[in-house]
């Protein structure tokens, strides 16, 4: 029996969640669930589009919703929202509200009976659970977070506001040096300028004062305005040919100790990523975690949970036996 | 209120344990469990030695133990005898005996109501954990593991019953242009010897054919026949001042895709270890997983469970609402 699987909003995410859906021998896609008008939305896989509202009425027919919006104003909303209904997952991302958004997904997963998870992705996510394994066997160390070499899409859309600008696209890159120091295992203090650069290819209109423009860029205060900035125009061509793909990536590395004193030894864990696509990679992330909410709702748990919350074998399609004679 | 540790074999890993229950406020450590002459044993913590048989008499007085026990003929026996008793926890890591063993160990667990891990460390253990993360998120890719550098204690064992051998070291190396290439995401097909070398300190007795030795060494079946072996031969000082410690780590590298055909991306996912010392670094594994053991039983659970089969969050003594607002 398959898994029915809904995908609420179809922009770079959801079509990452309906790729990995369709790689998954136990899932169905029921339909993708728009704000547009689905008339004019076509799947790649050719699954159904619905108008969202639709949604109401096929409570019985979706086992759990991914919910593919963004993390500013839909998901806060929407999250609670759906899993009064449905077992749902989203990839909630702003860190300081996560504390709201998980009493609050917990509040209505908890009523309806069904599974909320929250926070699911690659950073919160795959790079939370090192965070917290490596802090969990290794107490007092320090964990060092590093992103890219990356897109980054908000500070690429902040240059895009920038009067004069096109398009933009910015890519973080972590400091050669810094990693080299924290894998060393040498725990150094690290400012925001120290551990990453930005990186900006940027495409002018006729005529726009690309000085104003790089000034504008690299003083943009909370963006770049903390971080040596570089600032490439390019034409609109290049842009297409060049900086088309959304790679992304990083490192979790962890440095910690057993024993003390002199008798102390040192291990550093590192766990990184190298993405070709951030959105495809995320999505793969949120359906195989819709396979454990699934399986938790089927076996009676219910409320907001989060990958701290799921045992790992519940990600995999294969039985214990097999993942035990295979993978441990 | 403390978890109460007994550690059952005092080796190196259950000298790593210690070193590791110390380390944690919400354990203490009520012993350790010895078959020698408890008198001639005396812990790095001072904590008392027992002997073995006493275990009999303190079922109230030890929420988990952690068996520090041989793989080949200690935990195939143990664990499954003290899980009548006790939760357990070891670290077995013969792979192809893992069926039975977990089948030993629930049926005792289960009977008793008891918890019993087994399989725990970093390989199994961490290694595990992260070949089912990538392959649940990634289904159908390619998982790699590298070892090293570090020291295989059962090679070193090996070439230390060679006649003219006084003492050995053997370091397992991982080959750069072999790992190199599994990075770059080429998803090659390597043979054991392109993935390791072995290299190997040998103290030879005075006027012992150094050349047979070699020879001995590198056409050993099973353990050097099938790798690039080198053989230096050094003094006892040599070994003492540089090869006294018990350092390992590795690698798994996984490489997968989202979607397929010409518009397929490619991910690499890796996870890494570091080690000063093995046994430490595995003791730690085990305290933290201990933790996990007596949660699940006071929760109600019992039966033989895997890394895969434990929640993130039971490894870490903060509770839910600090491990979202910190680590999430």
């Amino acid at each position: 029996m398959s898994i029915k699987i809904g995908i609420l909003g179809y922009g770079n995410l959801g079509r990452g969640v309906e790729k990995a859906v369709n790689e998954c021998d136990d899932m169905e896609l029921v339909g993708v669930f728009t704000r547009r008008d689905p008339a004019n939305v076509s799947t790649l896989s050719g699954a159904k589009a619905y108008h969202v509202d639709e949604l109401e009425n096929m409570k019985n027919d979706v086992d759990v919703l991914i919910i593919c919006g963004g993390s500013a104003t839909d998901l806060p909303e929407m999250t609670p929202k759906y899993a009064a209904s449905f077992n749902v997952i989203d990839s909630f991302d702003t860190h300081a509200n996560i504390p709201v958004h998980f009493a609050n997904v917990d509040k209505a997963a908890s009523a309806a009976g069904k599974i909320g998870i929250i926070s699911c992705g690659w950073d919160p996510g795959m790079f939370s659970l090192n965070r917290l394994y490596s802090e969990s066997v290794l107490p007092g160390g320090k964990a060092y977070t590093f992103w890219g070499k990356g897109v980054s899409q908000g500070h690429s859309d902040a240059i895009r506001r920038i009067d004069g600008v096109l398009d933009a696209r910015q890519y973080t890159v972590p400091v050669p040096e810094a990693l080299e120091k924290v894998r060393s295992g040498e725990n150094p203090e690290l400012t925001t300028r120290e551990k990453h650069t930005r990186v900006c290819y940027v495409v002018a209109e006729d005529g726009a004062d690309k000085e104003r423009i790089e000034k504008e860029i690299v003083t943009m205060p909370n963006y770049f305005a903390d971080y040596d900035t570089t600032v490439y125009f390019i034409s609109m061509d290049e842009m297409k040919a060049e900086h088309s793909g959304l790679p992304h990536g990083g490192s979790v590395i962890y440095s910690g100790q057993t024993g003390s004193g002199d008798s102390a030894k040192n291990h550093v864990i590192e766990y990184s990523l190298k993405l070709d696509s951030n959105p495809e990679f995320t999505g793969s992330v949120l359906t195989a975690y819709a396979r454990a909410a699934y399986r938790m709702n089927q076996a009676g748990d219910s409320g907001a949970k989060t990958v701290f919350d799921i045992a790992p074998a519940l990600l995999s399609p294969l039985s214990g036996d097999e993942i035990r004679a295979h993978m441990l």
